[in-house]
């Protein structure tokens, strides 16, 4: 065949970047597109019970694989995924959000469709989005269209950023050659300006050649630019003491014996504040410096020597160099670096808490939940925490190799994880080493997003759900009202939740006690990820990590201040 | 006390409106504004389960009581509403949206965060809801808030239309003049030019007289801005046959004698078709002329006298009058028309089906539900539908008087009529005499919105719920894949979810036979809403209003066209 139509080019081309399940919702203005889904070999439609599931589904999805797909109708359907869509704006995720639109003629006659403002406007809905992508493109003529996808696309992956296309229903089936397909999406990142690089390396070598007790940051942006192997070398390289902030973790393999743990600013524990803090050259690679990922800005070096890799710029102290990746400046500064490092003794890293003994018979608290997590997770596996306790909780638990650890830190939208979950154990088990998910998310959150559940038990996926039941929104009374009734919410019974969803092939278990949870962690059957699991984790209403008890005094004055 | 909060101030000019439930979800922004809810007497915080069903919810509250309100947090709470906001412009329903945001000191600091993009942008969203409200207000001081606040609130009553209030943190607390409640906010429509609107009387008086066989046709703004009576009172004086539109459908009292049913173009049932379409003038209130509304645009009358009564203009065949309210204009009209009307001899009106019989055993189908279900309204009950087989079905019941029908055909967003029911029966719980609602959504569109059941579970609301189960989204089937995987969806257990949700006082009950559900709607004790009831309705897949049927076809075409 010579051509194949826009709908299934779109297909082709999400698939040849290891895109094999696409989120969404039908709607009218999508269903002739979503045949040509179906056209393309290895290709699944999620069928999602709701745009904004959908939307923390392809962002779930792009974490684990590097690029995310979803598919809505236009104005009803975008809109509800335009939380979803921010998020992954404001966290780095790139997502391709395909919006069916009204045919061209419909557009032009400013027909009173249903799903419009009633207006005959068709633009206003891509407007709004366009705040919120990388870029955007309006289909409206075939001869544009292969190369629009192309570029859209292409975007997304590269700026780790949503990116919007709007397609008319008649468009769908216009032919593009097929040949376009053998010519894959060029991907490539440019190379940095020579001279600048240049300038860069030989700052940034000065510095660390100086440097007597350095340390290295990593956070998110390293693994959603994909530097996680520059970052390592960087560490092996270097042997400097290694730190990952909140969002960040997971980054570095914790078992690597230079890394000291979790930087968050006065939040941090007392060994890993002092290393950081005294230290006299900050290597921070890919930060995304938000309140609750830096203890509300409470970092307090005692260096101006800071140096901040970014997938977009470099900044040694105060000079910006823009345009720079630091991909290619973290290679050539691993090559540049070996020869300075004969000198430099390596100091001692803090070390994370192991496991705690409890008396079996003892009501589960968070402390132990998040310190013994460890004993049950596995190298490769993705841990999804939610906004709430879980996300600072998980601080506590040291990771085995090659975790990935999925929290929506910075936009912080409750009920996120769950959608998230979704689309991440969809991409898990796509890999050809499939790896287990397991989601923590509160009883508040969990209401937000529920039907998510439904989309996993309709695939077969196989998440292990671990339900925070402590009667509320736990994070809120920290912050503010600890007995409001605002921060209350209906009690549901978890236990009934697969079943209603039509799970056959599933567990659901309540624990409540340290040995009920020790027990489940150590047992090789519960290991096995062969059925979707819901574990009703029963917690005192104002128990909560340490460190997230801090964050919410810390929130709490920002909010009141002038 | 001379002064009272800004906070308080907000609740208490709404509870002014008979605003008594704010819907919305709590989040770190907007708690202490939420703490001055619980001051105002007679005040119900909703506790949406999500910022969508918090929307439609505020929604439907505003289609029982003239106005709704509900309260999310910036960024990630009031973009998750957008869709359900951008549906109350759509189909001209007032609703408040007050969105806690940062305080005035993190804005100008351009603080990172959390819920914001990460780039110090405080304004973004608040541009986007602009796209979708009839006005904004940014509120960044005390001494415009009160004024700013009072300005909002009236512009969603009196244009019935969504407004949008971001209020920060800090300024919650601040004092306002409380002797500023003591005057109500000014709800008064300016009257009309009075040299426009005798000129359109006396055209409009003109045609009336000369014109041998009118017709009135009421569409849905005649509702929503309220001209109600003046319409009764103009088919009571002038004896013209009268139609409803879909959305116009309970607008008038369907046993009113000169009630001929629902015109939809071609759609229409041939004796609507044929009295619409030969008449010789056409009086047309509060039309909202969507393709769901029209058949696809298939009005053809036979006449260009068409007089366009709308909120803000009135329309003579092709002439425009603008900024004329058609409520003046119906009053003075139905005091001058009486004595025109002497020599007009009222044409019969046709009339709609009674219950079927049918067999006990045989099973339900669309056609005997819809037109049987008359047998169980009673005067004053309020009834949602869903856009789907229920929205088209409806359309083949009688109305006892009085009834309030709330659909979304304009906007059409499937899942808003479980969040509308969530908002309407709070409203209808609350009025003086309190009314009956009667939900009918299928299972396609129930699971987009399911967790708003839990919320009327938590108030202890006693809506009917009667789940279409018809094994997925057969309106998609009917415009488009019939077989198609991506208009299935996963099969619940509906008669869980009640409990599930917490439900201690309930009915849940599965129904398959004509018998079955006969008897149900001819029970006493089913007939009190002293419960939630949810009622599984099982129906054959492809079962379809013909009337929806039909509709299928034509927006097929309308989505192929170049």
């Amino acid at each position: 065949m010579d051509t194949i139509t826009v709908g299934q080019y779109v297909f082709e081309r999400l698939k040849q970047l290891q895109v094999n399940t696409v989120f969404g919702l039908p709607g009218d203005f999508n269903l002739c597109l979503l045949d040509y889904l179906y056209k393309v070999d290895g290709m699944r439609w999620a069928g999602d019970t709701n745009e904004l599931n959908a939307s923390y589904a392809a962002d779930g999805y792009a974490r684990v694989k590097g690029i995310g797909a979803l598919i809505t109708t236009f104005g009803v359907g975008e809109l509800s995924a335009l939380n979803g869509i921010a998020g992954s704006y404001a966290e780095h995720v790139g997502v391709v959000h395909i919006v069916g639109v009204a045919s061209t003629a419909s557009q032009s006659k400013q027909l009173l469709l249903h799903h419009t403002l009633g207006n005959g406007d068709f633009n206003v809905f891509h407007r709004m989005s366009s705040y919120i992508s990388k870029t955007t493109a309006w289909i409206n003529d075939p001869q544009s269209a292969a190369s629009e996808i192309d570029r859209c696309i292409r975007e997304a992956y590269i700026s780790q950023k949503p990116v919007y296309i709007g397609l008319p229903t008649n468009l769908v089936e216009e032919p593009v050659p097929t040949a376009l397909l053998d010519t894959p999406i060029d991907l490539t990142v440019q190379p940095n300006n020579p001279s600048a690089e240049q300038e860069v390396l030989d700052t940034v070598l000065e510095l660390i050649k100086s440097a007597k007790s350095p340390v290295i940051i990593v956070d998110s942006c390293a693994s959603r630019h994909n530097v996680k192997d520059e970052t390592h070398t960087l560490i092996a390289t270097t042997q400097f003491p290694t730190f990952t902030t909140p969002m960040g973790k997971g980054v570095v393999n914790e078992n690597n014996p230079r890394f000291g743990g979790v930087y968050v600013g006065s939040l941090s524990k007392p060994e890993v504040k002092q290393v950081v803090e005294n230290a006299d050259l900050i290597l921070s690679v890919g930060a995304l410096l938000s309140d609750f990922n830096t203890g509300s800005f409470s970092y307090s070096y005692g260096t101006k020597n800071v140096v901040e890799f970014h997938s977009d710029y470099i900044k040694i102290k105060s000079a910006t160099y823009p345009g720079l990746n630091f991909r290619f400046v973290l290679q050539k500064l691993n090559e540049s670096i070996k020869s300075l490092m004969t000198d430099y003794a390596p100091i001692e890293v803090p070390q994370m808490e192991g496991p705690l003994k409890a008396d079996p018979s003892s009501k589960l608290t968070q402390q132990w939940l998040w310190t013994n997590l460890s004993t049950f997770l596995q190298p490769n596996d993705i841990v999804i925490t939610e906004t709430g306790t879980s996300a600072f909780g998980i601080l506590q638990t040291k990771f085995p190799d090659n975790v990935l650890g999925i929290s929506q830190v910075l936009w912080g939208s409750i009920g996120y994880s769950v959608g998230a979950c979704c689309g991440a154990v969809a991409a898990a088990q796509e890999l050809e080493k499939p790896r287990r998910v397991i989601l923590f998310v509160g009883d508040g959150s969990l209401q937000l997003t529920v039907q998510a559940i439904s989309t996993m038990i309709r695939h077969n996926l196989t998440p292990y759900i671990f339900v925070l039941n402590n009667q509320g929104y736990t994070i809120e009374k920290l912050i503010h009202g600890p007995n409001a009734g605002y921060n209350e919410i209906q009690i549901w019974d978890h236990l009934k939740l697969l079943p209603t969803f039509g799970a056959k092939n599933y567990d659901a278990i309540q624990v409540k006690t340290v040995g009920e949870l020790d027990t489940m962690f150590r047992c090789a059957d519960f290991a096995r990820n062969d059925k979707i699991r819901l574990i009703d984790v029963v917690l005192e209403e104002m128990d909560a990590p340490i460190n997230l008890v801090k964050q919410a005094e810390l929130t709490a004055k920002t909010n009141a201040s002038q």
